[in-house]
């Protein structure tokens, strides 16, 4: 599928909108582990993912990480090109999660045409709506729910996008997801096994009772 | 002075939006403590601040609550017409923290305004971009700064805001503010008074020591 297919406002867009688009565009790809974007200094471009999935994550001074949000097929990453919004005051750190196939479009390209089409800017208020959204699931989350209940509702996200129980996952990585650190996540995971909802072995986590983590 | 003074893109609309806008707009006035607007079912209009103090917060089950930020005269309450974007999925009480007089707009001739103008559509983008990064930073705050940094940060906040050092404030009031329980900040304070950084009294928290309250 080309790159029409995955912008979203495509038809409604001029022919001297979508040449400028297509002229500036590149397609680039991304190993697992890779990052993309680095901070509010950083801002150089939208991605919009043909196939793989990135993570948007903030970083503490000591080098914790919490996930925000990731990004599927479709998906367009605005925040790699913050600098687009004057009033966008926070960083934010884009990691490939696998490897990632994906549409550059530079942020003045960008910027010039949500300046014309008030389509592409109302599209564009959609967009950080969502993400918005889900950064307030998440404030929900750190703020009412215990660790026990998010560390539940990760596996599961995790299961349901890995599309099966047996997750290759290191407990520094869901460390960084949820942030909190590794030995929180080692204590809870083997309480987790204890009481016979996973099992744990070397970067594997497998889930043997989806019902009870559910209703945790 | 009047409406044309407050609204950010006036110049930038046209007469005929300009006078949709005039036709549909009432001035209202609210009481200190009065709930302007109830969670994402109660969706009407936008606010825009003449004179006063607005709080958005969320709400726990259990009825905690954290602010999200704060609004002071000029601002623009958007989320109080979430339903003008599809893509927001939560739900925020706005409450009057002072006496406040505010101009109201219904959603429905903004989000029509907002789909003819591009400049009122950037506009609004610039609004949400500004709201995410003061979400953002309370996410940080939550994250990764303990409560005594916390408190600290509010106490100073809130004598800027007040211009002196005497807020009239309750426990249970701060507790709301930083989504946690009166109890817990009851004994900082006591701890901070003990401290001398501040002076208790009756639902009056003094700061007695800002230079080591800011290093805090």
């Amino acid at each position: 599928m080309t790159f029409e297919g995955y912008f979203p406002v495509w038809d409604q867009l001029s022919e001297n909108q979508r040449n400028r688009l297509l002229a500036a565009l590149t397609l680039r790809t991304a190993k697992k582990g890779d990052i993309l974007h680095r901070g509010g200094a950083d801002c150089t471009s939208l991605f919009i993912i043909q196939s793989g999935q990135l993570r948007a994550y903030i970083l503490s001074d000591e080098g914790r990480q919490i996930t925000l949000y990731r990004l599927f097929d479709r998906d367009i990453c605005l925040f790699s090109a913050s600098c687009i919004l004057r009033s966008i005051q926070f960083d934010i750190t884009i990691e490939a999660q696998k490897d990632t196939v994906f549409w550059v479009i530079p942020a003045e390209i960008y910027q010039q045409i949500v300046q014309e089409s008030t389509e592409l800017s109302n599209y564009t208020n959609e967009i950080m709506a969502g993400r918005f959204s889900e950064v307030m699931w998440l404030m929900e989350q750190v703020m009412w729910k215990s660790l026990d209940k998010r560390l539940a509702a990760f596996l599961m996200e995790e299961s349901s996008i890995e599309g099966g129980p047996e997750l290759k996952i290191t407990h520094e990585i869901i460390a960084n997801h949820l942030g909190t650190h590794r030995e929180v996540i080692t204590r809870m995971l083997r309480y987790f096994q204890e009481e016979g909802l996973v099992a744990l072995s070397r970067g594997t986590v497998k889930i043997l009772d989806e019902a009870r983590l559910r209703v945790l």
